[in-house]
């Protein structure tokens, strides 16, 4: 039974009919878009990769051709795109949201202004789609990381050597519930519940800072960490990730696990993920969001 | 006009029909039962605190004949009511949920226990109604802060010198939608947006420390605080509370302002809450819930 997981995940995988050869990574921070860059290599891709100055990890950049890019700079993004003969776009990492008031967006970024502060005010989601759709429209096609790195994607069950216990189940349960509405709000896609009451709410902070501030919330020792994306959120931006340093942080935090959704969470590097897991006695599993979410 | 608002606080304050002549105030932490405890003895009561050790303002204990008292011990706490001839019970101030692993119930809370575990598991609004219950069913009268200290309540309108602009009064709208959804699953009674994004959610961790870490979430300035009561809850416990300090917090983090319940939010220390919300420029609003919340 141990085997099965991966074999679930390499059949969750779905390789692009027409592989692209050469893909524009615009990689935000953390480890993500290293792990997308290196699955696309391996995979038989070009990577060029567009940076964020002081976000892009630099590992990254010392190990791929670059370039840099703003937010602001749409315009510019396309040039680099279509300089760096790219013809596929992966959008991946932590990009804060930027201050609306201090952009000074080129010409192709002002025409896209309107939908950009009409989208701001509806959400993370309707921002990052307004760009999906630009992309698209200037003639790239726009992967999800999962297409790139099938097997970061988590599949159900127990990943680990650690199960939930029945207690553990009831939190998932409240988690998922709690996760689910906020994630219908656009406010963010975790929580922390222990023994029914919701400690924590994931909004703009992100996961990490919600697990800091969970250390003098737990109660001893118990709770769990559920990750969702939102109701009907593209798959091919932001979904949730887990990875070494969400590990380390719920096990800070005294909880007993890691819930995240089946087919649709990320893991960063999954053997170190599981190793550090075990080693801290916390369980991660891979759940099925509830129909009709 | 700037007198309206105090009129109307003194208009929603219904006296109770027959005075209490012995509260035994339940105090937990921060001003409000200090407040509450002054408005009790303005009205003519005679006050008893009820103190928990290390969490009750040390200068109410100061000024108040008191008695200490400990979550488990509900039967001591009854003993405590009798003893000082109290006819009427108000729980107000910050409590933190106990370690129910930690708790070593005496007889009546032993029996009150089934209930406890049951309630816990639903929030903490479940869990103060089933000692609200408690105390009733032995005898007590059960009254709110705001039925004693009636002008505490926050009123509709706007309560200091800075008044929302158009756009503070769309993150509002925003607030009012997210708080009531949160509320509705128990979770918590804040949250602060800006420009449409929710910057943070309240779970356990209270307004003051969500508003701490907002100040790395907010984008140059604006952005509003909304804090409502949970659709439902019994109003003689756990209403959304402000005052100087949060005041302080919202300024911060650079937020424009705060929006609470009108009729159901109790701000602390009136006065020098709006004269530290119009030194830091920063707008008090009182806004009725949505229909049907």
């Amino acid at each position: 039974m141990r085997a099965a997981p991966a074999v679930f995940a390499r059949r969750l995988w779905m390789p692009p009919e027409q592989p692209p050869e050469r893909l524009g990574l615009i990689a935000g921070g953390g480890d993500v878009p290293g792990n997308v860059a290196d699955a696309a290599v391996e995979a038989g891709m070009d990577v060029h990769v567009l940076a964020f100055e002081g976000v892009t990890d630099a590992d990254l950049l010392a190990r791929f051709p670059h370039s840099f890019i703003r937010f602001d700079k749409v315009g510019g993004t396309v040039d680099a795109l279509k300089k760096n003969r790219c013809d596929s776009v992966c959008m991946v990492g932590k990009v804060a949201r930027p201050d609306f008031g201090k952009l000074r967006p080129d010409l192709a970024g002002i025409s896209l202004l309107p939908k950009v502060i009409k989208a701001a005010s509806q959400g993370d989601d309707a921002l990052l789609q307004v760009l999906v759709d630009f992309f698209q429209k200037k003639g790239f096609r726009v992967l999800g990381a999962h297409e790139i790195a099938g097997d970061v994607l988590v599949e159900a069950g127990v990943l680990g050597s650690c199960r939930p216990t029945l207690a553990d189940d009831i939190d998932i349960t409240k988690g998922i519930e709690v996760v689910d509405a906020i994630g219908g709000l656009d406010i963010g896609q975790g929580a922390v519940v222990q023994q029914g009451l919701v400690l924590a709410v994931e909004a703009a902070e992100g996961t990490d800072l919600m697990l800091e501030r969970c250390v003098g919330l737990v109660k001893g020792h118990g709770g769990v960490l559920v990750k969702l994306t939102k109701p009907g959120q593209d798959h091919r931006i932001d979904l949730p990730t887990i990875g070494v340093t969400t590990v380390e942080g719920a096990a800070r935090a005294g909880l007993n696990g890691i819930a995240v959704e089946a087919g649709a969470a990320l893991v960063i590097d999954r053997g170190s993920t599981i190793a550090a897991a075990d080693r801290a006695g916390i369980f991660i599993v891979g759940v099925e969001r509830p129909a009709g979410g």
